[in-house]
């Protein structure tokens, strides 16, 4: 039987073995929420890099680029990091260089996988349908928060979890939780993680229609996947 | 208002600030359960040690000695790492060396927070009730297994950020999941936790009776301390 688990933060990947598996990165705030809205309105390929620098000079090369830290654009870069920024139709075709916080660390960490793949609730179902047709054991990994565990992308991952556990074992503690969290929040994810820190952080910074649209599921049939070093539209 | 955190592994404790904190050390499944067994039976001091050979070497200088390593007793030493081992009255007034796989490196990564308690099941309240009489805030230090993030230290947690919350803000995301998963499982533990995996490991090894004891709460009125090195009872 394949096997799926969770990583809680990419600070833990290390203890993972990443071998023969499928990683399922996931950001909910909001970069791999970004990332599936820009491939469901036309962004034709994503260059993940980790570092500010990179992004600059991929930007100066021709590239659009987005930057965010701490949950703020960069000055000097095209584009912050709402998904409503990803929906303009002159992004069609263009390629893209990203950084973000946790998001673009978590998939550059992950990058031995056999397949690393970008889930968001917006996307969950076309990457559970996916994985299912995969002989492949999955690892989702969760962002976090610098290094921290956070509530939005165990979720997530408890949500796939959810989806997947009748073909595949679960394989250990952090999956059996995630799911339990999933199960007691998915009537109304909104309530349930309006206490969490970064919900708290992006409503200081009034983006509470990001955090209702990233919670949104099953919105667009994209799955994105990494292919020597960017993310393209399977 | 004083905050609560949950550190769900030793390997994030380098993200965690201790200063002018109490940390309260947990191993459920067994190291802190054990502990505060045995300080309930009679024991005078606790010594943890990182290494089997430093143990050793304690035990050669005339100390009772225990060491585990994979849930079982590493040969040659006077007890394994059954909270029952711990009951004998032989114990009373003796010192022990001990080393487990995940809770005494747990205690030992915390040794900088201004105060570190053992909790286990067993000693909740009488930690929980000495935390509300101290000015500190508190983090949870989950030993979890080899790294990796665990569910029935995650629960006592969750219990313990559960006691506190109305005179403790919860700090992060963390504590939130902890006291939401203690939340769920709290009226059958037991059955809550069947699947996780290090149940499944001690019910392999014939442990059952010892999963069932340091899940009973508030046995035991003991607060065991962290002074110049060794564990004594307060």
């Amino acid at each position: 039987m394949r096997k799926i688990d969770v990583c809680p933060t990419p600070e833990l990947l290390h203890l993972y073995n990443l071998e023969n598996k499928i990683a399922v990165i996931v950001d909910v705030f909001r970069a791999t929420s970004c990332m599936t809205t820009a491939f469901a309105h036309g962004i034709e390929k994503i260059i993940p890099v980790a570092q500010i620098e990179e992004c600059k000079v991929l930007q100066e090369q021709g590239y659009l680029a987005a930057a965010e830290r701490n949950a703020m654009k960069v000055e000097g870069f095209d584009l912050d990091n709402s998904p409503f920024s990803y929906m303009k139709p002159d992004l069609t075709g263009r390629t893209l260089a990203m950084t973000t916080t946790n998001g673009t660390l978590a998939l550059t960490k992950s990058k031995s996988a056999q397949q690393v793949l970008i889930g968001s609730f917006l996307n969950r179902k076309a990457i559970t349908d996916y994985l299912l047709t995969q002989p492949y054991d999955v690892l989702v990994v969760c962002a976090g928060w610098k290094g921290k565990y956070n509530l939005e992308d165990t979720l997530f991952a408890g949500a796939v979890v959810c989806s997947l556990k009748n073909e595949f074992a679960i394989e250990d503690d952090a999956a059996l939780a995630a799911n339990m969290i999933y199960d007691a929040a998915k009537y109304n994810m909104i309530k349930f993680i309006a206490h969490s820190s970064h919900v708290r952080r992006l409503a200081r910074l009034n983006l509470t229609r990001d955090i209702e649209f990233c919670l949104r599921e099953d919105l667009y049939n994209v799955v994105p996947i990494l292919r020597n070093g960017a993310l393209v539209k399977m």
